[in-house]
């Protein structure tokens, strides 16, 4: 809905009120609202809703290759749909469905191409979890760096398609077969190995996001989804899976994608997302005021449930469990909250979460200390701190960069 | 993202192969899209994600005061924001959020307006539930009917807000108070009077939706939120709630939203939705094929959890039990599917939802005859059936209508 048609109820108006400039992002015009909305005409109903012209989300692009969600602004555990992260390395291709084909060959019985339509016709799950690239931002921007900044290549959707383990047992995986590549149709070919145990686990061949068909930057018509991997294992835009007895080692996997580490070695095929979580409320760019307000964040983790996160409300000196928003789902984002009456003094706050697993998220310092200098800055989760100041700015606490 | 920018990476390329014309709703220009995508560099990052240009679900509208979901078109629980039905009664207001206020006041010690951030400091609350309205569509159009003409006035989404017991603390409720009135500030001054049982029971005053600002059409910036009641009782751009020890009748619920019954007599304050369930696919207007396929539709209760859907694929002769995906949770919408192969016979498929209170959903012959011809279209939940034709045809089995 444009403000046009908005004002189309109250054009001429004599009700009409002048609100200040500047509350929109794209236009620099004022917003005309009725002063006695209960003595006006609403808008008529529409065919497709759009967010109120005071409401202007967006995702913040980086380098024409990534854009992240604006964690500090998104409340619950689903992004919109239009504000999940993308991350992409040959831009998104247009794919006409009814031209869309799936190939499952190499290591089977009898290899397949599916149609879009072959995948729907089989039976269907559905899951809600996230995916986080395993590059996740980490931005440095000094102290005022948001969520988004930081961390906003994480997102959160509820997929539909059909179980990997379905189209596996229909083209009759080879009982020797212990990888199959993923590959893309995007201009990168983006192709990547993955160990057949996660299709017999939880893959999905996703064609579904948040109740619709997924969206061209997540690899419409249809994708791998990993969850609780890295984000580049679930492959978008799939065109063809190859069955085999060994790794593909592809160009994304060898040129990145591979942590170097402190004793010279390097680390492939770390796939599974650590447990991270992330205070999302009060950070920057937010400024409070003293009193009780709510800590609000997200928590996730690739290893299954989280099990609590404390927050510290003192620089660390001592912690409170927070409270989990139910259904705490296993590889999900889960809300965390914490009411909290602030004194009106300096102090930092951060949260740390524990999963299922016992894992506990370190400290970026452990981190650096596990890996050393000049490790590549993939899965890096550490605990992300948020410096409150007296006039209520609230500023993110930089800390020693690998 | 219009045609024109996905087609800015691939503009005058020779690569080019145009898809026959008329595959998008809003233009009768052909989709160009690349013969190869993988020898075209794909569009760049955006700030706000869009559909497919192959994509165009829509709501359908009806009388500028409602529109249906479509629900033959989505998947999964969730109903993206754009597409969540709606109805109101006096248009859709636009409402300046910093000017927004609620009032809370009548019985209670300490009357109080809380502004949106007022609201938002408060600990909050997510939680994923249906909304549904009292007169979900039941539209007479014959065989060619579809899920969203029948049933579309029904939408979930992962609502955030505060708990209205919250509020009911903070202004000191009255103990002898046994209603109150939630009053929205649409042109219509939509009432509704509700049993404060209700307030303490899971009342949500909510502000966000599926993970960012509520949808003007839903109530923006604020709504009442009654998970498991009839949509008219969820007042929208809420602006009052006033305590007391008796019901407001107003004009809401005496002209609208009263069920009169055979006996003369009239049932008011029937709030609570019963359970339902529908087939979204195979259903008008899909046609299917021989062979395998998945019967999938949507079931909840505004009573709590569903229990079980059973799905008759031969006219109710036999029933099987459905697949749900899970979670389940309560009074919310949970998908159903059943793989079935069918032969190619006529036949006609239906479901059945029981929910964990032991109420099984009626037949619309049962409902007649427990409230005789006459009685008002509301809160009606009848087992729906879909012929399916020799020829794979799909339509809607009219019955017998009050």
């Amino acid at each position: 809905m444009k403000r046009r048609q908005l004002l189309v109820g109250v054009a001429g108006s004599a009700l009409l009120q002048s609100v200040s400039a500047g509350t929109t992002a794209d236009s620099p015009e004022p917003i005309q609202v009725p002063a006695d909305s209960t003595r006006v005409q609403g808008a008529g109903v529409t065919k497709l809703g759009e967010r109120s012209p005071f409401e202007n989300p967006e995702r913040m692009t980086f380098l024409n290759v990534m854009s992240g969600a604006p964690l500090q602004d998104l409340h619950g555990t689903i992004t919109p749909s239009d504000l999940h992260f993308e991350r992409h390395h040959g831009g998104v291709p247009l794919i006409d469905p009814d031209r869309y084909a799936l190939l499952i060959h190499g290591m089977v019985d009898k290899p397949l191409k599916f149609s879009l339509n072959d995948l729907k016709r089989f039976p269907s799950v559905t899951r809600t979890c996230f995916i986080e690239c395993s590059g996740n931002l980490n931005i440095r921007a000094g102290e005022k760096t948001s969520p988004q900044t930081l961390c906003g290549l994480t997102s959160q959707s509820e997929w539909t398609g059909v179980a990997l383990s379905t189209l596996f047992r229909e083209v009759g995986a080879n009982s020797k077969s212990s990888w199959f590549l993923a590959e893309g149709s995007d201009a990168a070919v983006m192709a990547r190995s993955i160990p057949i145990e996660k299709a017999w686990d939880d893959a999905i061949i996703a064609y579904a996001q948040n109740g619709e068909a997924i969206r061209p930057e997540q690899g419409y018509p249809a994708r791998l989804l990993l969850p609780g991997w890295e984000g580049n294992t679930s492959v978008k835009w799939l065109r063809r899976i190859e069955l085999a007895d060994r790794p593909f080692m592809t160009r994304e996997e060898t040129s990145k994608y591979t942590d170097p580490l402190k004793d010279g070695t390097a680390r492939m095929f770390s796939v599974v997302m650590d447990a991270r979580s992330i205070i999302t409320f009060p950070t920057y760019p937010s400024r409070i005021e003293k009193g009780w307000l709510e800590i609000r964040g997200l928590a996730w983790s690739g290893r299954g449930r989280i099990a609590g996160v404390e927050i510290s409300t003192n620089a660390g000196k001592s912690w409170q469990a927070a409270r989990l928003a139910g259904p705490v789902l296993p590889k999900a984002h889960t809300r965390f909250t914490l009411p909290w009456k602030w004194n009106g003094n300096e102090t930092e706050i951060m949260s740390r979460v524990v999963d299922e697993t016992g894992y506990v998220q370190p400290t970026r310092r452990q981190l650096i200390d596990a890996r050393g200098p000049g490790s590549v800055p993939y899965h890096l989760n550490p605990i992300t701190a948020w410096r409150i100041k007296r006039d209520g700015e609230v500023l993110y606490r930089p800390e020693p960069w690998v």
